[in-house]
């Protein structure tokens, strides 16, 4: 394929990276120092702007911006006939969102969303194990995600609602939200608290939310940026054992998943754990996943219509904490 | 002391065991035989029944029945003019703790709950932390308390309403309520969902909680019966750093503290961790609180007032999800 | 078959308790009241000394007395034309086991010897994962084996030199060095030190012994009754990955088997861990195959060859450590 | 000080960065480029070669070379009248060591040795604390370390015998028997094997050594290139408890310290254990040692006869090996 990217920060350069085999053919990005860097690595061609990019001859558009911009770029590159992969949250309100949605489904392109947590193999591992029935019907997870904090981080852009559209919620609880959608199928918010609770900061800090569905399954989710020490840990609960995700590698310690099997006769389950050292290899599957569904023509595993879901339950999230 | 105890199960010999130095005078128990053993083992004399024991020339009367009889025996006991220690929850309902408190004041005797955890070494030493100031200011705790299941839990007493009066909440759930209030103070639910997610039976196996207080301070809470193996994890937040323990020895793990204390360049804690492999001595520490506020005319660690507060929880909780 | 047990300690009960399916027919220990217990927990009758024992009409018999007297009468058990199940070390000098190694040859009858802890499922499931080629060609062990310590051990038996035959190195270090022979096979001794570090005992505390064969192999031991807290690992590397035995369970911590696997690429390893918290079940696993060695007429995992070639290398280690 | 610093590979830009608050004056490295970056980067001049570097008008030296030239300039710089930090083990040879040390001697100036794994903060704590007698008197160590291996290992240098001087008894071993002495100072060589036993190599790939003094302690060493997954482990044993470390950081997973102390009635000791998370500041506290012993006058920690006395156990260990 011939990919554009617009947006050549971190994140820009690791899909760069993890797009091998494909052509990056053009890049743009409001930092001309930035795109040059990435055009001198990819061999790439400068577009001026976002907008010159999305109407050129590419296959497919990666959106890596902040949030502010996720949506606009992301609706046009769909609308000028391109697959898109944007990055999470895909935009900043459920209509923004609501507004790409309807671009893919108008244009029959694919728009799969930066959702990369699936894509860890520690998590990836544990959804094969479910859909494979490891753990039988499925009856709750808990998540817990947190960053420890660093001097300033009230003053990052994070923190400034009109570049980030939300806190904590929307940075790391995004993730567990569609962690849980994943895992447990749709769910809706039963109850939220967003409070500020250490930083002088204008958006929430710490997320707690409980969502459900009808057959009862419960998300238990709490994403914290008080955290003291960055963790992650996913537990997933089925009525015939559990899986439990801990880290994410790096400063998020070693990522392991670690199976408990209910024998018939109770008492100790079975107990196995993988813990895989290796280097992220996240971006690569997810690349491979984006391609793949385009080639098929299904649906990409996160995809626009699973941040429109998610974006519901954020919306639906801050309504109740500020009520 | 001279001492008198009502029930001489499981608890009631741990009791008698714990409270070395003082006279066991008189036992009862519906069942004789286990009457007879511990009157065998502490040199106590038999009471023909409850009335009689609380009426007789103790000091103090210990309370280790089931949940249903728990309000009746110790109220009895106060009005007889005996301090005493009644297991956990005291009672099935907010009005019968009510009237065991009203009796508690009206006698002016000492009227202890057996909330032992709070006696566990690793949970009584980050109490001592946090009065300390070692985490300033509270901001939140999360606990995960669960069993993992055993054939037949269905149909134990504890899975039976009238002699329960309540699941899983009452069950291990009260004692993350109990260990919260102490941590952060008075609480007031904010959510609940009290499920039966897994077991067949009439009360809750799971119990989800979100507690608040009026400094915005959050207990973010579930216990399970579905857990798949035993685990306790309480985590303290204040705003200079965490207190994490896990575990309460036997079949639910060593029982360890951590305590990651945040530096003023923020990044990785500095962090320490006990780890309490001895025996377990809750029970001796819990008795010699009881002697304790007894000899001082203090309030006990976990008396009759908490108990009152953590059934005006439960009751709400079981109204909201029944809502 | 019709079982007689000569030592009815815990271990005379433990075997008792293992070989359920089978009949134990007689019993005899030197304390009349312990071999009473047994006899009313089996139905077995009892018989006046092991001399008579051994003689009746009997299929196997146990031997599970201290080790001053287990040569003795396994070998008269042996002439008797009965299978035998030997505690370890099955005598307390070479000479001795090789009387009871002639008397097995000579009588066809297998002589087992009771090396427990490779039927622990973690170490058994390594030798399996072993035997199947998982780690490749053996390069080396790493064993480290080691009690706390209690109060008055320098009292006890096993610091006796007649009643123990050895201290640490016969005690534990006996098990390291039947396990480096399971999974290394034969091994001579290329160092030792037996000292006494810590107790005030005539009989080593720690031994600390280096063991290699003809391929180059090294079993690389330390055994200590001044370990301060019980543990146990076994760390056994091959060409293409290692496993890691933690723990044996209760006092010694969960029992784990990690296999660390290489991977073409090297660098991190593709590592799996299982847990093994059941309850132990290697004294029923041990006692299935003894049966199984007798109904086949094969050799017993663990039989009176292996006690003699392990006792060759505790006679070189305790004259290289005089020397 | 006025700095100079001979070698500009990864540990000679290390030195410097951790040299602050003094000036990095000349840099030379027989690889230009490297030089003229850390020349770049601290504002030093080039110097042609080391020769004239270490007769410039300096303070102390920096030497940062391979194995092979350690000796020599070292050697040169301190009879040109500087003191002298050479990175570890300070040369190939027992003679060459011995010149340097003779060299410093006469010269009265320093010559402190890159044992930088002193300056780990978990391994810095527990020399304290054994030097206060928490452990009382030592009676063993047990170290494991060991490097997981890479694809192309056996073409490094450090493979090749005549730029290395020797396999991982030179490289890895090296520390082991260095930190042996630090904490039950003099030992000599009890017992050694240094087989090849996975690479083709010409040097060893993995050493056991056991060590001993008068007193009867013991060092209970193995290092191995053949580790599979990086792993440092060091067990400190005194007669009052244990002190054990874990890990380096980065791939050596997370340093920890814990302290087994025993009780008076013995069983389970009391446990505390310290995370050393943060980021890497052993190559700061060396330096700070450096600058400390030059002030006072007094010995660094590390030294060269700390070098000469570990290479006279490497040289006896590679004797008994081939004999």
């Amino acid at each position: 394929m011939r990919l554009g990217i617009v947006g050549c920060g971190l994140i820009g350069q690791k899909r760069a990276a993890a797009a091998s085999g494909h052509s990056v053919a053009l890049v743009t990005d409001l930092d001309t120092g930035r795109a040059e860097a990435l055009s001198a690595k990819t061999g790439a061609q400068l577009a001026p702007d976002w907008q010159t990019l999305v109407a050129a001859d590419l296959d497919a558009v990666i959106v890596a911006t902040t949030h502010g911009s996720l949506a606009a770029i992301a609706r046009a590159a769909l609308e000028g006939g391109k697959h898109v992969l944007v990055e999470k949250p895909a935009g900043m309100t459920v209509a923004e969102v609501q507004g790409v949605a309807e671009a893919a489904r108008a244009s029959g392109k694919l728009c799969k969303v930066g959702f990369n947590h699936r894509f860890h193999p520690a998590i990836w591992k544990a959804k094969e194990m479910v859909d494979s029935g490891a753990v039988g019907a499925m009856m709750f997870v808990r998540g817990r995600y947190g960053h420890g904090g660093r001097l300033g981080m009230e003053k990052e852009w994070r923190a400034i609602p009109e570049l980030s559209g939300g806190g904590e919620l929307i940075d790391q609880g995004s993730h567990l939200i569609d962690l849980s959608r994943w895992f447990m199928g749709d769910l809706e918010l039963a109850f939220a608290a967003t409070p500020t609770l250490f930083w002088d900061m204008k958006v929430d800090d710490n997320c707690f939310l409980a969502l459900k569905n009808s057959a009862g399954n419960i998300a238990w989710l709490h994403a914290s940026w008080s955290e003291w020490k960055n963790m992650f840990s996913l537990e997933i609960y089925g009525r015939d054992g559990k899986l439990v995700i801990e880290g994410l590698g790096g400063s998020y310690g070693p990522e392991t998943l670690t199976f408990h099997k209910m024998l018939p006769q109770m008492g100790p389950p079975e107990t196995t754990m993988w813990d895989f050292a290796g280097p992220d290899v996240s971006w690569q599957a997810e690349f491979a996943d984006f391609v793949r569904a385009i080639e098929t023509g299904g649906r990409a595993s996160g995809d626009i219509e699973d941040a429109l879901a998610m974006h519901k339950i954020i919306a639906a999230a801050y309504r109740e904490s500020a009520s």
